[in-house]
């Protein structure tokens, strides 16, 4: 039997956060944790390792800081958690005892039931795995037409990624449009667009019927009827949260699906908390519970977990997710935070939007200029920001997050307009057309004239 | 006599802004912008026109936009203000009549006092004037050996595109470091390296006794008594307020020169607004009376002061000056908002500081990431974040704006510490080291020790 004070399951984000953070704030607990990959993936950096850095010996988190902070690495699977006892079984045979226990085991890929059967070659889901990782590198070395299905962020991600090494790729998404729980349509289309103007097949509202082939995969069969060959498939439909080891000693799952938690993110155990794509998570402005999945919003709820372990703190709490989401197609910048127009009206809210276009450099003349789009959301009685979504040059992945702390502060949008920003010819969009503040106006304006 | 219900006088970043806003907001109003200059220069843009864009040409504010919306434009010069007829007289003997006034006059070149007698030739301030800008342009066409005199922001700049362009600049500055009123010391000094890399030569901490020369300049004399040659001498030590038209009408001028103004940026009349370089900014922590001069700001300003011209907002108020500043050196972007450390500790704030240096691509493989350091200050019994300042790749431009509202909106480390970002290997650092909240718990620990 070992003893550790704080122990931590899983080493991806959330369990890093957790340990770095636990260890930082109480520095007199011996912290522990326990995983079960010898080599951790950076998450969002796997689709990258297919292109941009090619191989996943350049996307590996390191253990250096954990280990510099005096946190215990311990490789291993822990089979099950004995609540009362305050103690964890793992596979090796060992008994780890502990005070405070920090659930972060993640999630898995999610498979549709009708097509769980099948065990055809070069199928592949994507794992946050390195093993599996290189094995599907290695095989996909020998392929030449390559179906994604489904266009979330990892399979526009790896589309874009494996067509920019040669392959030639076709991204199958059901819903009408591709990031279409980021973006609304008008945003979306544009990322369309500069997908197939890049070489990729897009083919959006229709869903897979059958994964086709004899042994190894030979293409997919649509539900309209169409054939499609392929070499390899790749499935990104999304991910389950892995509650596996927490159902199994009698934690609450919420309705959909996660650890139950709570601000704190404690489980219904006082002793016991989760962080990560496995714990529940709740919108920042409906309260409503959701399956929004991403690194940098697990590495928060691991903070608040880890401050509050063995004193919680009112102030320290989560507020909900607000599904900050970026990514990037070439030199264009996505960004999104908070609800889509779409989703705002789904969930009857009266709001009101604003978008204004304009250039990230000025004068627009400067060469590594960029179009710039900024679309705001806002309730209409209150005109507090509810939602912002971005396309840009590089600079949106921070642009989303002055969106980010905009909602997260719940300014609005009168705020926005009385706000001061910086601006530089060779950095920014101008001061006078900074698309933020121009967005802002279009929604004043718009809310005046309702 | 002509008529106009809003007459706004400069056509420069808060003229330009007042007059689209008043059109906006009051869009049956007659607006009129009356400007001294046929054709107006994007202000931050001006160092640029000589390296980057290359020529003045490319860096012309344009008039399409206020035209669209229906602002008449003048290009006259107004020699007088009535505020009690509420009527101006200008060079060109018009006489126009207004309901509600704006100045927005901006600034001037400042030169000391010892140096205003020097009449030598290739001696050149940088006016906003595209004329003489021109003129200047041709003249360093043939001049090898440039030195500039303050390295602030435009010091600093404009210093780079002449080393770009294969000048040999020198640039001196009186006071410990470059960019000093903005950064603190350990970030201007890496500024410093940077730009003694590219090839400037940089005298800091030395002030300038002498423009030496016959007719044409040939050198500058340090107060140390060394002899810089020179075939040309750029002033950039700062810029003053232009307030002529408003002190000959007789409105208020402020203790350090600028035209008096409220919170709605009324001056003392209350038909007449002022924004901009010429109007009085308070800093927005310590209330205390300012200079700093930003087209960002002066579009604020120029914002709120339209806003209010026909119906006073308490909520479309100008809270104060945060000071946000950003600027690019080769591929290098530095940020600063709010306070610096420095200026907190002369103003008698008990202040904690933390930094966190990291990389703002993940992994670090991204072939175009660039080092990101962030500082930030934060009040000590508050948590409050009273300050940030910044270094990374061009990215550095949008993340001082996240700084930037984090300080507008009061935020504290704590709400940091428990805030949500959103990341992306392409776009950002990483979400288990993104700099901004890795500084937050630096500063929390060392609140927690003091």
């Amino acid at each position: 039997m070992k003893k550790t004070d704080v122990l931590i399951i899983g080493g991806s984000a959330a369990g890093l956060v957790a340990a770095s953070t636990a260890k930082s704030n109480y520095p007199d607990k011996d912290v522990t944790l326990i995983r079960k990959e010898e080599i951790v993936m950076i998450p969002c950096g796997i689709p990258y390792i297919y292109g941009t850095t090619g191989t996943s010996e350049k996307n590996i988190l390191p253990d250096a800081g954990l280990l510099k902070l005096g946190v215990n690495i311990i490789i291993d699977e822990v089979l099950s958690i004995d609540k009362e006892a305050k103690m964890c079984r793992t596979k090796e045979g060992e008994e780890f005892e502990y005070d405070k226990l920090i659930i972060s085991t993640g999630s898995i890929p999610s498979i549709p039931k009708w097509l769980k059967e099948s065990d055809l070659e070069n199928v592949f889901t994507i794992p946050k795995n390195k093993v599996f990782l290189d094995e599907i590198q290695t095989k996909l070395e020998g392929c030449k037409k390559i179906v994604t299905i489904g266009a979330g962020f990892i399979g526009v991600e790896l589309s874009d990624e494996l067509n920019k090494i040669g392959r030639e790729v076709t991204l199958v998404e059901k819903l009408p449009h591709i990031l279409g729980l980021a973006f609304d349509e008008e945003l979306a289309v544009e990322a369309e667009e500069l997908l197939k103007s890049r070489g990729i097949q897009l083919l959006t509202g229709v869903g897979v019927k059958e994964i086709l082939g004899d042994r190894k995969v030979s293409g997919i069969l649509l539900e309209n009827g169409e054939k499609i060959e392929a070499d390899a498939v790749i499935l990104s439909m999304g991910y389950r949260p892995n509650t596996k080891l927490a159902e199994e000693a009698g934690l609450k799952i919420n309705d959909i699906g996660f650890i139950k938690t709570d601000q704190y993110r404690r489980t219904d155990h006082k002793d016991i908390f989760a962080a990560g794509d496995c714990a529940e998570k709740r919108d920042f402005i409906t309260g409503r519970l959701n399956g929004i999945m991403l690194a940098s919003t697990a590495c928060a709820e691991a903070r608040v977990a880890a401050m509050n372990l063995y004193k919680l703190s009112v102030v320290k709490t989560f507020a909900g997710t607000i599904g900050i989401y970026s990514t990037a197609i070439g030199e264009t910048g996505f960004g999104a935070a908070g609800l889509t127009e779409a989703l705002a009206e789904r969930e009857g809210l009266d709001v009101v939007t604003g978008s204004f276009t304009g250039i990230d450099r000025h004068p627009g003349h400067i060469e590594d200029s960029h179009k710039q789009m900024v679309k705001l959301i806002a309730s209409k009685d209150s005109g507090i920001i509810l939602g912002g979504e971005v396309i840009g040059g590089k600079s949106a992945g921070e642009l989303i997050n002055v969106i980010g702390f905009i909602i997260q502060s719940r300014m609005t949008i009168v705020d926005l307009l009385t706000s001061q920003i910086g601006t530089q010819p060779l950095l920014t969009a101008s001061p006078a057309g900074y698309p933020l503040i121009k967005a802002a106006e279009v929604v004043a304006r718009n809310i005046n004239k309702n």
